[in-house]
């Protein structure tokens, strides 16, 4: 399939409440999950709201990882954009559950700019 | 509908090649068509790839605005989450469109966040 990315969201359901309201976790979990994929960190820009909750991106250099986080209902909102077919968007999501500490979630994923060409670098 | 959010999903084509391989002039599309459509500026952040490229996001106190383009292609994928009910996505999304001077484009709404709760505050 010529797609040249791979757009995953996901909603993350159940998480650690403290985790979610704690912006260096929160920022430490996406780095973490994006270098452990196998990402090449470029940027990283997390902002802290009152009373509460997390929003941050970390820009990768094969697209980006972002997240805002609802302590008070346990929930995070996620998504993982990757280009070409080094790093497996599936791959940072599955390491962020883990260590925002989910009960569960759902995710789906969505293929980016999709063009009929030989050239274009499929992502899958 | 008690969602948290309002995730728009763009896939752009046929943009003006010179505005999407210009670094400041891209920033400048994300974070005019985020203020115009009231949305509050927290972070951006912005990389230019070699040979060719842009990827960059805006956090704004809404949740963000993401972009990532393909100058060889004309295309740019274009992500708006918004939180609350002051900023209307497609708002931002319309402007960045016309900004970066598309010939057509095919977008989609996913709501995120859903609690079966009166307490949530409803997306819209």
């Amino acid at each position: 399939m010529n797609a040249l990315g791979r757009h995953v969201l996901a909603e993350v359901y159940g998480c650690n409440r403290s985790i979610l309201d704690d912006t260096s976790k929160v920022q430490q979990v996406m780095v973490n999950a994006a270098l452990k994929a196998g990402a090449e960190v470029r940027e990283v820009a997390f902002h802290k709201f009152s009373p509460q909750g997390v929003s941050g991106v970390v820009v990768i250099s094969e697209s980006h990882v972002a997240v805002h986080t609802w302590p008070e209902y346990g929930y995070a909102a996620v998504d993982v954009f990757t280009c070409g077919t080094r790093v497996d968007p599936w791959n940072v999501m599955d390491a962020v559950i883990r260590d925002l500490e989910a009960e569960n979630y759902t995710a789906t994923e969505t293929r980016r700019g999709m063009f009929n060409e030989p050239a274009v670098q499929a992502a899958s």
